[in-house]
């Protein structure tokens, strides 16, 4: 099988010293690819600078990408040229738009208007005391996949913060029926640690318990490579 | 002698998932740091957990920090108890406040009021089509300096993106007075690439140029330990 991995978090330029990252280390990413790899099966996985990744191997690619747009450039021809997709990525959901001055944006009479306007500064200037950046959602990666490929077996990931089960199961459900997801992993950041992972796979009939990342990624290996 | 040598970027949390991050590898500090060593001084690197480092050394201490205020916290004992400074690394200098939709910053009849608010959410919600960040100026750690230590020598750095070199020059002899800094690094972005990096050390009276990451390394060795 052809196995296509993301991992690492994206980051979104505010201008050419700044950006807004996501916090993720790889280290999930790069068990699963590893598990797949031992395996026998081809991997390519995409993921940032500096996500931990997997040592070279001779059935392993590996693509670097920087922000969202990148994500989607590199996303698309590798979707409709694998047969699963585990997308285990913390991709940004907001990017920015302009960055000015507390007194800029509080003399404008209506806000929508900063939308329009792009800072010219490589760098912004720090002199204001305060700044108001403005942030636009950026494309939903995953609802883009089974456009891409309907044939592709795709595990989405959903992480919430501190949240009740009932919440994080509904979260995960949501994204698994409107992404067209066979699974979705769903985790909880209070319920990650450095050595545990307390985390469910599930679809709408099924769910898996994992406490640990190579639990997880021996779960997702059974359940990736399951019908094939 | 002492050295105390900062590298890497710091990130300021929006909230337990995302954060604004500075770029910097940590290569120059990595540099700087093990040219110190390899002539016998003892080094305590201050850096962050994504930036490279120098191998293991028995002489030297790493460091590891993530926001300014735990720069902060860290650093004015070790300026206190090292006799050169070298501040290389990329400091945010706007850290989050509140995080909103366009809506409720459209509403607001004076937006300092969203100044005073601060987001309850550990992830915050990403429903809104446009967010607005608040964001509040850090506090700049190289005029703590001497604050804490007079006696420290301190090398600063000054990094511009795409300006002219009277501006430049104008930009880190500012810092040099401001900060009564012994030297400041001044370099731009746009000419540094993979294998080249333009920068020069300067103070009021002297000025060197440097065209490479170790020949920036040993300008920094040579005129740090200068007078010692």
């Amino acid at each position: 099988m052809k196995i296509l991995i993301t991992s690492g978090g994206t980051r979104e330029k505010i201008d050419e010293v700044r950006s807004i990252a996501n916090h993720a280390s790889g280290s999930l990413g790069k068990l699963i690819a590893e598990k797949f790899l031992t395996h026998g099966h081809e991997v390519t996985l995409v993921t940032t600078k500096s996500a931990v990744k997997p040592n070279k191997h001779a059935k392993l690619s590996l693509i670097e990408i920087t922000d969202v747009s990148s994500l989607i450039q590199t996303l698309k021809p590798l979707v409709k040229s694998h047969d699963l997709f585990i997308h285990s990525m913390a991709v940004s959901d907001y990017t920015p738009v302009y960055m000015t001055d507390l007194d800029e944006a509080k003399q404008a009479k209506d806000l929508t208007k900063l939308l329009m306007k792009e800072n010219q500064e490589q760098k912004i200037s720090s002199a204001a005391e305060y700044q108001v950046l403005f942030l636009k959602k950026t494309p939903k990666v995953i609802s883009l996949v089974k456009q891409w490929n309907p044939q592709i077996r795709l595990i989405g990931f959903k992480l919430l913060v501190g949240v009740p089960k009932d919440e994080l199961f509904a979260a995960a459900t949501k994204s698994l029926i409107n992404n067209q997801a066979d699974y979705i992993l769903a985790n909880d950041l209070s319920e990650i640690t450095a050595d545990t992972h307390h985390a469910f796979l599930l679809n709408q009939n099924e769910r898996y318990e994992a406490f640990t990342k190579p639990e997880i990624a021996q779960l997702i290996y059974e359940k990736g490579v399951e019908h094939d």
